[in-house]
Formats: structure tokens, sequence, C-alpha cells
């Protein structure tokens, strides 16, 4: 196996990672390269792992399962902000990564696939589905933050309506789960492509999914312990830190899944994961860590967003709903794609810390 | 008649509501309850007599009846809060009658036409252009209000282009007839579904839809007197009875008609009510008050709406053009098309009065 | 040819502005009109001699040299402003040309073509493509306009930005180049639709497409002198004359194109001039005249637009979007375009002077 995965070879960093955090917890630069290194190869074991449970079960079933587990890193490493009190991180995450995952992810998989295939179509009907279901949550999630009421009750106004957001965005999650599973599977179900040659069978795949994600979970603990001051070091804003590379590192096992869906002419797969992944981030993670936050956070955290991190939020989905209208992509859409999400980026990296 | 529609039943409360206005003018919580439960029925006759004539005529024809007979509900009521001076609540409700029939509407259509039917399908050409149609109208109803100027200038900035703007969307109201009357009128027309067991003479049709029109009109006048005082009893916001409650009341004739339709599987019905009569609102409705009040008005009303309000118009008919884009439904597209509404809704009953 | 095209008795007035501005260079109104009507026969030899070009090419390389040498116009006319520091004129020339192609070009073709034929088609796939080309180069243009710091730092953080920006629009711009050149002209190729006839020779039209956007240039630094003087003889704010006199007097030869490409039913043609060119200004004269500032003006000029601006660029791109997704055009789209336009202009031209 490692012979046709050389990235494999990194998980020689997941021990050292633990080594090195019990012999000196305060070398953060050092601990974040580290845990970064030790995310990689473990994406990469999930991707197989999600590939070969995709193989046995189709698509639909891969890709949810393949967007819930990459979320549950996305899920630990807000939690372990929230319990710190660092909201404007954990917002600034939720942000990240419907932004992170709807353009770099979408965006990437469509320039990656475009490069060895001349055009590639999906399914238009799923991904339509997919597309107005994340536009829709987005709206849902942005609510609290475009109604402005006079500055002495805006705190309990926003309080008040995160929590009755909050509630309202569970009920449509689990609605869509009795959707997407129970009554129209076959609306996100992908045309076959065949090639499961090297898939695990499936009790090793399910062993793999679950224990690989606990380990992810450890090693993202001391990344985002590590993230802060590391991005310090490297001269990085708090925004960026919390948008681009909280997002990135955390969705690393999502992205590998998707980029080589993308490279085997598996699109729907792609958009899927993407789509799907940046939907649940809005109706399950984002309202489970409101109501998490009455419980371990020091104070109620609300759903007000940065204006910036708005416009972003909004311009990706419609970007999203945009080019997957279609059904087909070709290399220079990904371009644009990802060259929104630079903009994006340089934007957060240039801003001056005190306008987060 | 009764036997099929129980609904007819609520009739009597029509006399009951004018003899409880003779008698005690004062009791508005009561009135409100009566007007409301008086309105019910009328529209359901309404909805009736529309579906006769559509019988005979096709949809397109009927739709337009149905918008142009439902709006004079709104109408009559917005005229009634013009004459004395409300025009936070005028401009509330015009806002409202276009978020409720967008959101609430269509997204009550495809919910109550999913849970019978798997599938959906209707006429996308014919939904995409009165999409597009709704999409120019909102963003030319809105452009007054998303354009700032210094403070002294405001007053006489902002009335000139209402001014302006009223009579231009008037004009386009009136080529827009002449293109789904005359010049293209098979874009409008929708399948043939058959099924107009029941329907009544063209001549008692047309006559029942005249007469109600009328008792609406004189029942939404007792509506609209009771409606502030009944609403601050149950603990409404303003914004909240200008934006939901009134639009949902003044909008239940035409309410019926769709959800009967998207009951019958004749979602085209559904559609061009939901969507014509929110284009309607913003190309006829709204210049119409700007120029009335200039007449009826204690001062010339300008077309600047609360920036909630325009950006819950904008994402109404983004939803809108999104949801209709691919020409079919299913229940859970309704479902999260009404999540954003009830989110709305929730935002508007939860806001501090003096956020209006 | 004067038979075929009686517009080219107005070249009269090429020689008739060189000599009034040898004469009276004072005479703004004078010039200003002269000027006017001496591109106006200028655009038509231009429109001729592309179609020319074009008949032997194909639509696609004919639509691309089309939007290269009109768009040289509206760069001619935005260096002069540059160069003076007239750097609000110059960003209100940049937001005008994006919306008055989106709009006026586009919509005015719609109804052009829409009154001669009933229901007219186009590429679908390429309209959507190149819809989706200039909501993004829009988005990355409005990016710094929308991110708002702290005071202090905010003129080396739009700066910085804006520089970036304009380094990452280039290269999208060479890489688009590739794509509809190199890679995927195919995606930009117009159905054939034959009438060449009156096509001048492949040599005599290249000399012409050179000679006389020299001259146009040529006139549009006299008509760039006279400009705002005679606009404020005629009463036009500047935000006017920068969004709509000068982005419709520098489109005039793209315009006449596409309108002549939607009478003959080639709505391709309009459709990829209106989009190509509205993208070019984005993602290719905006960051030139970036980059030019730091070497012509009296300092570099950011990319921070006026918010109306912003709102009306968003607007005039979702429409589009919008509107060429059916890939299917009838005159009253083109009227509700038109519509807009009308509006965004009445407003710029009602502002109050202070608010630009």
């Amino acid at each position: 196996m490692l012979r046709q995965n050389p990235m494999l070879g990194l998980l020689v960093f997941v021990p050292v990672v633990f080594v090195a955090e019990t012999l000196g917890p305060e070398r953060h630069t050092l601990l974040f390269v580290l845990s970064v290194l030790a995310i990689v190869p473990l994406a990469a074991l999930l991707s197989h792992a999600t590939e070969s449970v995709a193989a046995k079960t189709g698509d639909t079933v891969g890709g949810l399962l393949n967007a819930t587990l990459g979320n549950l890193t996305e899920l630990v490493i807000a939690i372990t902000a929230l319990r710190s009190g660092q909201y404007l991180l954990v917002k600034a995450s939720v942000a990240g990564a419907i932004v992170t995952n709807t353009l770099f992810m979408l965006g990437a998989s469509f320039l990656l696939g475009g490069l060895k295939y001349r055009i590639q179509e999906f399914n238009r009907a799923s991904a339509r589905l997919q597309a107005s279901l994340l536009f829709l949550a987005t709206i849902a999630l942005l609510i609290p933050s475009v109604v402005k009421v006079a500055e002495g009750d805006q705190t309990s106004f926003t309080q008040q309506l995160s929590l009755g957001l909050a509630g309202l965005l569970i009920v449509a999650y689990a609605l869509g789960m009795v959707f997407s599973l129970k009554t129209h599977p076959e609306l996100f179900a992908a045309a076959e492509h065949g090639g499961d040659e090297g898939a695990w069978p499936i009790g090793v795949a399910l062993a793999t999914l679950a224990g690989v994600t606990v380990v992810v979970a450890l090693v993202s603990e001391i990344f985002v312990e590590s993230v802060q001051q590391a991005a310090e070091d490297f001269g990085m804003t708090p925004a960026f830190v919390g948008f681009i590379v909280v997002a990135l590192v955390g969705g690393a096992a999502e992205m590998t899944s998707a980029f080589s869906g993308a490279r085997k002419d598996r699109l729907d797969l792609s958009v899927g994961i993407a789509l799907g992944s940046a939907s649940q981030i809005a109706l399950f993670v984002a309202p489970v860590l409101v109501l998490l936050s009455y419980v371990l956070g020091p104070s109620p955290m609300d759903l007000r967003f940065w204006p910036g991190a708005i416009a972003m939020m909004l311009f990706a989905t419609f970007t999203a709903s945009l080019v997957t209208n279609s059904g087909r992509s070709t290399w220079f859409i990904g371009v644009l794609v990802l060259m929104v999400y630079l903009i994006f980026a340089m934007t957060l990296y240039l801003l001056p810390p005190a306008a987060h």
C-alpha cells in the first residue's frame, strides 16, 4: 500500500506529534507544522476507507459519510476553541469552512479534473438541488447578521434569534437526512463509474473510518492549541488563520477525496462532497456550536458574523450555484473559482488585525 | 357545495363581522379574529370561481385574473393605511407581500404538492421568465433604498426618484400585460391537465369573482382598523404585523388557489400565482400607492425601505429564481423555502419595536 | 457604401472636430457634440470591418476582436482621465462600462432582435460560461470595496490589496485567452448563420480596424476634455457623466455591432460582445489602470468603489446571469433589462453632486 500511496509515509508524524507535545508543549511553531504533517496522511487513509465504502454503497452514502466524518474534524476544532471562549475563532472557522469547501474544494476539483479531461459532466439535477440547499442554509445562517437593531437591544435580540435559528436549522438538517436517505435517495445517486480496485472489505473500511477519525480529532486538538501562536510567528492575521488555515487543515480529508474523485472523472462525488460539506456546516455544525456554547462556553455564543465574512459567504454560495448550474466543467471554471478564493485569502492576509 | 368544501360554513362570519363592527367598533381583538375568519371562506369562494374561469380560459388567464383580484385585497388594505398616513405599515405590507408570496406561497405549494406526488414538474421556460421578471421588478423597486446621499439632500432626492420610478414601473407593467396577453401568450400557457368537474358556468363564476372581491374589500377594512391594536394585545411587533399578518391574510385567496393547484399536480398554476402576484406588487401596487399618496395621503410617500426589508426581498427573489430554475420540485425544497420564511418571521417577531 | 449606410455621412464631423479643437479649444459644449457626432460613424466603420473579419474567422474571433478594439476606446478615455488625476471619473467609467455593456447593450440587443423575431435562441452553454466569467470577474473587482477596516489603516490596506488584485486579475485574463482561443475555442463558436454579403477582403478589413481605432482614440481625447464642462452646461451630475455618457460613447462601436447582430438573428454575437466586453473591463482594463496609475498618475489609484456603484455592478451581473440562463430571449426581456438600466441612469442623474 505504501508503494501505491507514498503520502502514507507521513503517518510517522502521528506518533511524533504526540511525543513532541508531551516533551515541549510550548514549542508552538514546531507543533503546528508537525500536526499539519500528521493530519495529511490521516486524511489520505480516511479518503481511501471512504472510497472503499463508497464502492460498496454508491457515491451517495459514501459522499454523506465523507462529509459527516470530515466535518467531525471541523467540529472538534471548533469545540476546542469554544471551550476557551475564542468565539471569534469559532465563527471565523464556520464561515471559513463554508467558503473553503465551496470555493477551494470545488474550484480545485474542477481544475484538477479539467487538466485531465477536456469537459467533465456531472449530475445537474443533483448539483442544483445541493446548491439550492446550500444557498438556503447560508441565508438562514446570515439573517441575524443583516438585521440591525438599536444598540441597547442588540445583545438580547441576537441571542434569542440565534437560539431559535439553531433549533430551526437542526430540524431542517434532520429533514434533509430523511429526504436524501429515505424518500428521494435516487436524486443523490451518481452515475456508475466502476473501478473499485484496491477497495478494502467493508468491515476494515468502516473500522478504519472510525479509528482514524478519532486520531484526527486528537491531532486536531494539538493543532488548534498551537495554530494561533504559530500564525503570529508566520505573520498571519487571526482572520486569516480562522478562515483559511483552520478550514484548509480541517477539510484536508474531504479534499483528498474530492480531488481524487475529480481525477477519476467522478465529479459527482467531488461536487457532492464540497456542497454537502458546506451545507452541513451551516445546517448542523453552526447550530450545534451555538447550543454547546450554553453548556461548554463561558457565555452564550450568537450567530452574528463580521460584514466581510457575510459578503464572502454570500459570494461563495452564489458562485457555487452559478458554476454547478450547467452540469459541465472545464479547467478554466476551476481557475476562476480558485481566483475568487485567492482574492478572499489575500484580503484576509492583508487585513489589519483590529478589523477582524 | 357545502359538503364538498366545509370551509364555506365559515361564510356565516361575514355578516357577523359587520354586525360586530356596528355594535362594538372598539373591540379590536374580537373584530380582528372575526375578520380573519370571514376572509378565509371568501378566499375559498374566490378560488373556486377563479378555477372555474381558468378551466374555460386556460391556466394563464386564470392565473393573471387570480393575481389581479388577489392583489386587489392587498391594495385595499394598503390604501386604508395610506389614508391614515401609516406609511411604515404600507411599506411593510408591500415588502411583506413580495416575501410572503415568493417564500410562503411557493414553499407551501411545493411542500403540499410534494407530500402527494414524488417529484412534480412544471413549465421551466415560463417559471424562469416569471422569476426574471420578479427579479428585475424587485431590483427596480430597491434602487432608491440602496443609494445613500448626504442627509440634507435625502428627502427631495428620494421623493423625485420615487416618483420617476413609479412612472417607469407602471409602464413596464403595462408592457408586461401586452407581452403576456397579446404577443407571447403561449409562453404562459401551462400544460393541459383536464379535470374541470364542478366548474361553474362562466357567467356565475365571473359574477362571483366580482361580488366576492367587493365583500373581501369591505371585510379587509375592518381587518386593517383592528389589526394594529389586536397585534399589541397578542405581543406582536408592528414590523411583524405589516410583513407577515397583513400579507398572509391579504393573500389568503391566492394561497387557496395556489395550494389547491399544487395538490392537483398543476404546479404551473401555483408558480404562476406566486411569482405573478409578487411581480404585480412590485410593478403595479407599489407605484400606484406612491402616486395615490399625493392625492390621498397627508404627504407624499417615497419608496425607501428599511435595510432588513431590502435584504429579505432580495433573498426571497434569489430563492425564487434558484428553486424554479430546474422546473422540478420535491417536498424538501418546500421545507427549505418555508424555513427561510420562518426565519424571517421569527426575526421580525423578536425585533425590538424601535428597529422597524 | 454610403447608400447602404447613410450614417457614414457623419464622417464629415471627424475633420470638423479636429479643426474646431484647433480654432476654439475652450468651446466645450460644441466640441462635446462634435466629438460624439464623429465617434458614431467611426463606430459604424469599425462595426462593418469587424463583421467582415468575423465572416472570415467565425463569430468567436470576431467577437473577441470587437471587444478588444471597442474597449481600447474606453481604455484611452480612462487613461486621459488618469493622467489628470480624475480618479473618480476613471472609476465611474470602469463601473459604468460594466453596467452599460451588461444592461444597455444586452437589453437593447434583446429588444431590437425581439421586435423582428418572435423568440430568439442563442448558445446557452457559451452564454452561461461568459456570464459565470463576468460574475467571478466582478466579484473579484468588488472585494476591496466590501471589506471595511479601521480608518487609520484604510489607505495602505486598500492600496496593497488593489495592487495584488490587479496582478491576479491580469493572470486570470491571460489564462482566459488561453482557454477561449487555444484549449476550448469550440465553446465560444456560435452557430453558422451565413450572410457575409458586402464583406470587405480581410486585408482591407484589418487595415480599417487598425486605422479607425486610432482615429477613434484621437477623437475620444477631445471628447474627454470637453465632457465634464459640457455636462455641467447640460445640468448632468459627474456621476451620470462617468457612468452613463462616457460608457455609452466609449462603447458605441461595440453597440453598433451587437445591435446589428441581433437584427440578423445572430444573438450569439450580441451576447458575446456584451458579456465579453464587460468581463474584459473587469479583468483587463481595471487592473491595467491601477498599474498605470503608478506610472502616469499623480498618486496610486485603488479599486474602492462608491457603495451605489457596487450595488449597480452586482445587480447588473446577476441580471446578465439570469436572463442568459435559458438561451432564449424575447422583446419583453429586453424591455425589463433596459428598465433597470433606465432606473440606474435616473438615479445617477438625480444624485446631488456631493454624494458621488
